[in-house]
């Protein structure tokens, strides 16, 4: 694994360069949250994530968690690295200060989200859980609830998960059979069984806390009867303590592809007690909630898992010396050239770079919205920022996690066969990612959620592109920015016309090019970014610290010019549409 | 793992339909392959690796290698189907009969060795490099070597290995360092380390024969002076006996990401006795013809993972009820529908099936060029034959194993977050193809073969197309296959040509454009391909079987309109050449 360091220039330039006049210091909540604020956050996150979290995710992928007797062991470090975590506040940042979170915007979370999935998915998924289970009570739960379980969760005492899937049911919830019985005292007991259950069972806290899914008896049948309820491992007395054991226990844990160090456990409910939080059937309103926060953050990893890819990439590239440069050796002292002079191997290191930064970049941008949405105080500035949020919700998951996942095999492909070996760290990366495409919904559940839901909302993303087209058009040192840019941009917008007629012809087509969609917007999407970076970036190239600048210009250069072209494959492909995919007969396949 | 039922009916098609004419059964040494001895074999194959090899694919997983006091103990159940294995003569397939093998045609071994691919790569990869190590000796050894060392391996009591490889060079075999030192009795005593030597060391032949690349005392530096040597695990005595344990040793051996049943070990020579293959500092060209065939049976493997992939999401699919079809209820009387209403799916399915049939046909075809032109009379049949499998070797071990990587990705996918699960056997096969895409030199070095040494002989796969489409453009229903393919050829002539010129202007264009390139020459392939399958299908689409023939044009369709379209966006970026590859300075890395 290469020694990680975070890119603070570039997180930096994205946050207070490139979308400047952010607003985020502007809203309420966070007049504090200045420059040197954020500098001194990224810098401590990036120091703490490659010297306590980076040097445990080999080993804990190596020991990996254990099941015995119905208890769950997970890599021994992790019990040291989440207390100093959870001292130093890192899963609290976004939580309220009423309760002992510090408060930060949401859009500096995710910043550090990224590098705590560059240097340890599998331990940041505690973390991660725990503020989705947070957030879905914050926006649900009574404040009686909150006052009891919030406390221990800010504090990291406790620990959150999500239980929704069931062996026979994933994507489709309406399937799920897990029962809640209410009593006589307002609590409800829950029974059933619970699969996929990140560190559903651990000893690293001292309670947890499981957001369930479930049916009450008289609920109707699919998605309209399904209700939320809160469960604790420990069931809490009303002062905060902790009282008997629930009905909650770990069936087994899963062997899996990657995150070894993350426990995926079976749990089972057996009359366990738990608390609704939200509505009778109103689960599934309170869960998007969650799984909302969750995608973004799951987005992230995969930014953050090609980031660390990347770096190990160049690292390997940089020191290993195999042939020579075409026109001849470039150190003619070695016995040959590193890998850098070699074509090839730079395109797929300026594939990653690109995928990269543009991830970020555009990662950000939401992230900001985010905070926007929850803390402007024109309404007509949170509708506008909620809704560029929901269109690319499932552009951040999914495309963020599929480029992750091509990074990453860059990354081992860069070290040749020695990417295949474990010591390198490099094949890690790989199985670790391949989880981001798969959970939270499949990434073709968001691409499906894009055409069937979002495609409406496509002018809060277009209008900022033509504004910005409109504004730069005339600068000839552009151009070569700006066109590729309008082509992509017309080429969405062509296959956005189709889709939305051939919708209304037949309902197959847009499930049948939803994955293409959802590419070409993320790659038409990551275009604007890069155009505005060498907008931004073009006038301070000869400046002092100017290479950070030409960087940026090179590397937009090679989206436009080797990595854009695909949007030109995909309005192809879109436009095909359903036909050949819907004839093929059942029985052939 | 989904239970393996091996394409038959698909490999009859394109054996004996779509290729008809293929001339294998007219060449002298085949006279007696004829279609009834093909079908015994593939079935025969077929069977045997279903109930022998895929049984103990997951266990070898699982149970892995594991080295001890200098010994390496691979899964139990191999020893046993080894015997089985090599008592039935897969491995002897394409032995010459003079040494004890079958002298069966290498494009039929190279359909069985699909079948063992998607059963067992691990285990495959034993016979497969006995195979790479016979033919390099039959190539270039001396009668005597051949006498003693090919009748146990035709046996199969002997297996083979590469020893290119070193720990500081692996692409680039100028720099090896491992020494051979001449003796009076005619041998060299070899000394060096040799790394990622597959099946180096195991238990399971009396004897394992080392194809050692190494340097004479006096070579010229760089690979001019490598020469090539036989050395025996034990020494072979003149009557083919064996004598004491010879100076090779195994050092350790490599935790990988998968392939976990095949030892990956690091080869120690100590003073070892071996016997110069061919002329001394010649030692390059007799390793690549053991390079080219085993960069074939690689771009089998992926061929064959992909294969089984596509069964097990096929599987699934089918089973797992979730959600309901856009259209309504197709199952009502269950709890939902089916994966296969679902359009996304679909296309995941499909674009697995059209890529594996694809690769099926091209690779076959290219199989039998193999036969051709070494077994045909006529010198200029030969030279032709040749050509092409010279130009389509790099596309095959390149695009064949990147598409069993997409493919088994899409596997995985299809599962949903099961997929990620071991006991189901997808993520296996995700860990297993990756190898596929390293070793025999990574797809970058063979995408530079490609675009290095191979373009002056796209004539011999541009001429036949041409042919075809002059003699199909009138008939209106093949228009939409003949359109496509003629578009994929002009982009692929156009881009060709620039690249021929660019090449000219700018030494790094070739290496900046290789993989892309390697990938617009691999899909115009598979669409020559696809156009001819539907051409040979659309009139039988109605009759008895007409079945199979419907899901041919309905799969060539499907290809045409969703995957062929890719080549537009690798014109594109094949066109944008180096520039923005090199212009990026390297400490912006």
């Amino acid at each position: 694994m290469p020694n990680y360091q975070a890119p603070l220039r570039d997180m930096r330039f994205v946050y207070q360069e490139l979308l400047t006049g952010n607003e985020v210091s502007d809203l309420p909540g966070f007049e504090e949250v200045d420059e040197e604020l954020i500098d001194a956050i990224l810098e401590e996150a990036g120091k703490f994530c490659a010297n306590v979290l980076q040097p445990t995710a080999r080993a804990g992928d190596e020991e990996g968690c254990h099941f015995e007797n119905g208890e769950v062991q997970v890599p021994a470090d992790f019990h040291a690295i989440y207390q100093i975590f959870t001292e130093a506040g890192w899963h609290a940042m976004a939580m309220s200060p009423k309760y002992g979170g510090q408060g930060l915007p949401k859009s500096l979370h995710m910043m550090v989200d990224e590098m705590i999935s560059s240097c340890n998915i599998s331990f940041g998924l505690l973390p991660a859980l725990s503020n989705g289970a947070y957030n879905a009570m914050a926006a649900y739960a009574s404040d009686e609830l909150k006052d009891i379980y919030f406390p221990p969760i800010a504090e990291g005492r406790w620990s959150g998960t999500m239980c929704l899937t069931e062996s026979h049911c994933g994507t489709d919830l309406g399937l799920l059979r897990t029962r809640a019985e209410p009593q006589k005292d307002n609590s409800y007991l829950i029974t059933g069984s619970k699969i996929f259950i990140t560190w559903g069972e651990h000893k690293l806290t001292e309670n947890i806390i499981h957001l369930v899914l479930a049916r009450t008896p008289d609920a109707p049948p699919g998605i309209k009867g399904i209700s939320l309820f809160v469960v604790p491992k420990y069931v809490v007395n009303s002062d905060g303590s902790l009282g008997e054991k629930n009905g909650v226990s770990c069936g087994s844990i899963e062997h899996k592809m990657g995150i070894h160090g993350s426990p995926t456990c079976v749990i089972n409910l057996d009359a366990a007690k738990g608390y609704l939080v939200g509505d009778v059937n109103k689960g599934m309103r309170a869960m998007f909630v969650m799984m909302n926060t969750e995608r973004l953050m799951v987005g992230f990893q995969g930014l953050g898992l090609a980031e660390i890819a990347y770096q190990g990439a160049v690292k390997y590239a940089r020191e290993r010396l195999q042939g020579r440069a075409p026109t001849g050796p470039k150190q003619p002292e070695k016995e040959a050239d590193s890998l850098l002079v070699h074509a090839d191997v730079r395109r797929m290191l300026l594939t990653m770079r690109a995928y990269t930064e543009g991830m970020r970049a555009l990662g950000i941008w939401i992230g900001i919205q985010v905070d926007i949405a929850s803390h402007h105080t024109d309404e007509q500035r949170r509708t506008e920022a909620d809704e560029l949020v929901a269109l690319m919700t499932p552009v951040i998951k999914a495309l963020f996690t599929d480029l992750g996942s091509e990074c990453t095999n860059l990354g081992v492909q860069v070290f040749g066969g020695h990417g295949y070996i474990s010591e390198h760290g490099m094949e890690q990366l790989v199985r670790d990612v391949r989880i981001t495409q798969l959970y939270e919904g499949t990434n073709g559940i968001h691409a499906m959620d894009l055409v069937g839901r979002k495609l409406s909302l496509l002018g809060r993303f277009t209008r900022p592109v033509n504004a910005f087209i409109a504004a730069h058009k005339d600068e000839d040192e552009l151009t070569e920015f700006i066109e590729p840019l309008q082509s992509a941009l017309n080429r969405l917008q062509s296959a956005s016309d189709w889709l939305q007629q051939a919708a209304t012809e037949d309902p197959h087509h847009p499930g049948a090019v939803a994955c293409d969609y959802l590419r070409l917007l993320g790659l038409t999407t990551m275009a604007f970014q890069w155009a505005c970076a060498a907008q931004l970036a073009l006038p301070k190239v000869a400046a002092e610290d100017g290479a950070f600048y030409r960087a940026k210009v090179h590397t937009a250069r090679f989206f436009m010019q080797r990595l854009l072209p695909q949007t030109a494959a995909l309005e192809l492909s879109i436009k095909a549409g359903a036909d050949s995919v819907m004839a093929f007969d059942d029985d052939a396949f």
